[in-house]
Parts: structure tokens; sequence; C-alpha cells
């Protein structure tokens, strides 16, 4: 799987990679099972700090995503997290807000629905 | 309108303020032109720091939301901003981010669209 980290964004480091892990499942990049680099080794690969690499294994534990065996280190879990009330609430409170300024911005529902429906036929291909 | 700050997200109250204004403007809750409370009565009334709303006030003139008169303060802009290409480019990366959490999740894409499709709705009653 390819990361790539913007230094000058404004995300936190460990969540440009959390979000990429996430979408390298979702893309089948990262199979359910498969192990991931090491901490240490993917902190090199990537340039940035251990640490930050140890913070976003474990926050994609805590959310389902992986699981982290201590020989393998991190995996894919092979069953995937559900879309809890938790997990309901905070997208539809991120929906509303991402469509309130997409809607300001004039985009109407229908350009709305195709982009998503598009990001969505892409993921469905793998 | 009514802005209500959660002291224990882990989102910046600013971030909060900034998008409970975006969600008011797109509600109608607050119309093109209004003035919005001065920075110190709205960090009166919703108990924060002054700091943290002329931040909000900026963030969103910058962003093409608010006009900053000196005299009236803050006012909903008569003409909204654009959703231009680094807008696009930013809600892309976004909507790919949270589709791919999404569907590792078992969301479908008709579930997906709906739940926009229905969030765009309430908007447009307005």
């Amino acid at each position: 799987m390819f990361i790539k980290i913007d230094f000058e964004s404004e995300m936190p480091i460990y969540e440009q990679l959390r979000r990429q892990i996430i979408m390298g499942i979702a893309k089948g990049a990262l199979e359910k099972g498969e192990q991931l680099p090491s901490v240490r080794q993917l902190a090199e690969d990537i340039g940035i700090n251990l640490h930050t690499v140890n913070k976003t294994y474990n926050v994609l534990k805590e959310e389902g995503y992986l699981v982290i065996d201590r020989r393998k280190g991190a995996m894919v879990r092979d069953i995937m997290p559900k879309a809890n009330k938790e997990y309901s609430e905070h997208l539809q409170a991120e929906m509303e807000y991402i469509i309130a300024n997409s809607y300001c911005r004039g985009l109407t529902k229908e350009d709305f629905l195709k982009l998503c429906g598009e990001i969505y036929d892409k993921l469905e291909k793998y």
C-alpha cells in the first residue's frame, strides 16, 4: 500500500495515516488478515516518528479495524467494525455540516449525490 | 440562532462554532445580510473566550461567509462563497475518506445516498 503524508497539511500526521489505512482497506489494497508493516518499518519508510505510527495503529485497533498480535504486530481484522449507534450519530453530524457547506456554495442535491455515488462505484469494483 | 458547544468534544470550540454558523446559514436561521452578535456578546452567551469567537468570525470572513464591518460587526455575506477548485478538491478527499469508512462498516451505496438525500431535503424546505 502506498502511503503519502502531506507535511504541510493542517491535519495531524497520525490522522492522515489513519485515513489512508481505512481507505486502503476499503479499496482492497489491504486485505482482511493482512499483516501491516512493523511500527519501526512504516515510520522509517514514511519518515515520521515511531510514536505517530503507534498512535495510528492503536486508534485503529480501538475502532475495530486492526488487531495487534504480540508476535506478528498489526493486522487487518477479519471482521470489520459495524456502523453502530455512535458511528451513525457521528456520520449524521458530519454529513449535516458537509452538506450545509456544499449547499451554501451552490452544489445541488443531484451534484452531491452524483459525487458520492461515483466514489462508491469506484470502491465496489474491488 | 441557537449555538450549542460540546465542551467535551475533541473538536476545537472555534470549529464547532464555525460549523454551526454555516449550518445556520444553510437552514436560513441566519439570513443573508443579517448581523451576528458582537464578539463580546456571543462569547458571554455561550460562555467561551472572546478570542475563540474572534477566530471563528475571522475564519468565516476568509472563507467568504461573513463580512466584518467596523461599525456593525460581523454580518452574513449577501453572496455566498463558491465551490471553487480548492473547495471541490477538499470535498472530494473528505468524501473519499468518509465513504471508505462507511463502506467498510457495511453501509451500502443506497443507504449512504439516502442519508445524504434526506439531509439535503431538510435544507431545501427552508
